[in-house]
């Protein structure tokens, strides 16, 4: 298309503003300088009529409504709402609690396939947000290498795994929730920890596995690790630990990489008529509502810190490793882990 | 504050901006004409300079511009998220996946306490969104008049139970729902139905209560309604469930108002060792990941479909009864509810 000449229309100036609104030259001039003084539907209709018009308010005002409408977008993956737990939901929460804090909010997508960033395009075209917060990442993640390259403000929650030396993530080291687990465990005075983890290949689950070896080397139990692994379902996890149960000494404790996990293990010590806390200690990891809601100690990521800081990092320059926060986890401590004294065997 | 004298700023054209942004004057042109075919680092930096410079394109740039960012909020409540089942995040969720195809975007924004309103105020007057989409509705709540009285378009998903002749909602028929389960049960063999609710009072529980009340009514067996009430906690639920069970006769079955009341039922059925399906039916509402995980039957509620409706419904104008859409709800049966020939007691 040729750009041609452009059409030079005569300017609007306020008073067409307020007549086409049917207000006061005064309330359109604190529609652009002070909106928290104008009832919201009259907001909207000044605006309204000032976009219809053209009219072009000091670059003061501009600045202001600048500032005001920032926004990020964040991706939600209909793919991924199968998993129990559901981290990203409630990281996408505390975004939206935080947000205004940071002048921000939030605008939320959805992923348009083949492309993984046909979506990104789409709403960047659209004018509506000024960058991105990735809610989770992963071995050969496209999408930060894609939005350096157009120069778009971006914050991942969760490492650029393939990029060790970049900054602009968040994350919550899972090898740190795992030595914790291990470390509460043996303190509850289970004495040994078997691990229910993930096949190898994903950047996380080797994370987890690797924090629980760390743990066990911690107390001097290297040597005694035992562990099965298994995907994300439950029959599947059921049947994993049926297998780790069976060897599983008198005093065992078994940690897994996810509360659906742990919940398998919960299935196959209930077959055994093992009671968890008493007769064997259960940790799983994400401290999702289905931990709360059957008694399971779990692994808690700090959601709100994550979201404090995807919001700095967001609005900072560069790729630099001082643009990183990696994040401590805690322990939810529940009945799964829990020997009371009253249930202590001697 | 006083109007004063407007600026007059001399205007900006075509070459500043192309000048200003590095590019050239067919770039700005696409920018603001064709935006797609702009890799979107360049777009972003053309816009920033056009909105900068105060330059004016064409009026058809403008009524696409606007088009293209139409914005709804809608509301994440933090004190919602210890609820099991989550069924407003499965429904932004689905809002956002179909918002494409209605020219729309979702912006989230949490509740700024204690002015239910306040949060709507602070969203409408950034300018960013043209109306609301409401999660969900209660008795008493303040927010469809205020929006109506704002003049602000918006759709509620739950209907407006005190203004019973006004519109502008979507809901899934809990009524309805409960009579297929009654229906499902009944059929599967189990020839009593009890009901584990909420106390009377809510909205939503008093229509699934009068649902059930309803199924019995269409079998003939209304006399026979037994049923017990809890909160929404497992603890309480499994205590309730317990009494139920209590007088369960054989072939008895037991409804529940969510997912995490019938994993109340099904927990006090181990500790009396019964088995769900072959012992007792158990069925829920919500079908959400927890009833997969426990493979527990229950009323689904059909959110892509109410996705659909209240994006057709937001763009409306009116509150009349036309702007509705109640929506049927399916039964996702699964082994709580499920007689399998060899387990079927002679």
């Amino acid at each position: 298309m040729a750009s041609g000449p452009e059409p030079t229309p005569s300017r609007a100036t306020i008073v067409d503003v307020a007549t086409a609104a049917g207000v006061s030259r005064q309330t359109v001039s604190n529609a652009v300088n002070h909106p928290d003084r104008v009832a919201p539907g009259t907001l909207q209709r000044v605006h309204r009529e000032i976009e219809r018009l053209g009219f072009r308010p000091n670059a003061a005002a501009q600045q202001l409504r600048r500032r005001k409408t920032s926004a990020y977008g964040f991706e939600l993956n209909p793919s991924g709402a199968g998993r129990v737990g559901h981290v990203l939901d409630r990281f996408l929460l505390e975004l939206t609690v935080a947000a205004p804090a940071h002048g921000c909010h939030v605008v939320t997508f959805a992923p348009q396939p083949p492309n993984p960033m046909t979506g990104y395009e789409r709403i960047l075209t659209s004018g509506l947000v000024d960058g991105f917060i990735l809610g989770d990442t992963v071995h050969g993640d496209p999408r930060p290498a894609w939005l350096l390259q157009h120069d778009v403000p971006f914050v991942t929650f969760g490492r650029i795994w393939d990029e060790p030396h970049m900054g602009r993530w968040v994350d919550v080291d899972g090898q740190a929730g795992m030595r914790l687990a291990v470390a509460h465990l043996l303190e509850q005075g289970y004495t040994s920890v078997a691990y229910l983890g993930y096949p190898a290949g994903s950047a996380l689950g080797d994370d987890r596995r690797a924090g629980w070896l760390a743990g066990l080397a911690d107390a001097g139990l290297a040597d005694s690790a035992r562990d099965a692994e298994t995907v994300e379902d439950l029959t599947a996890a059921t049947t994993a630990a049926d297998r780790l149960l069976e060897g599983l000494g008198r005093d065992g404790a078994i940690l897994c990489a996810s509360d659906l996990l742990a919940l398998g293990v919960l299935r196959a010590a209930r077959n055994r008529d093992l009671q968890p806390g008493r007769d064997l200690g259960v940790v799983g990891f994400d401290d999702s509502d289905l931990a709360e809601v059957v008694q399971l100690t779990s692994v808690r990521q700090p959601l709100q810190e994550a979201a404090a800081e995807a919001w700095r990092i967001v609005h900072a320059k560069g790729t630099d490793l001082s643009l990183t926060a990696l994040l401590t986890p805690t322990l939810a401590a529940r009945q799964s882990s829990s020997r009371h004294p009253q249930s202590r065997g001697t």
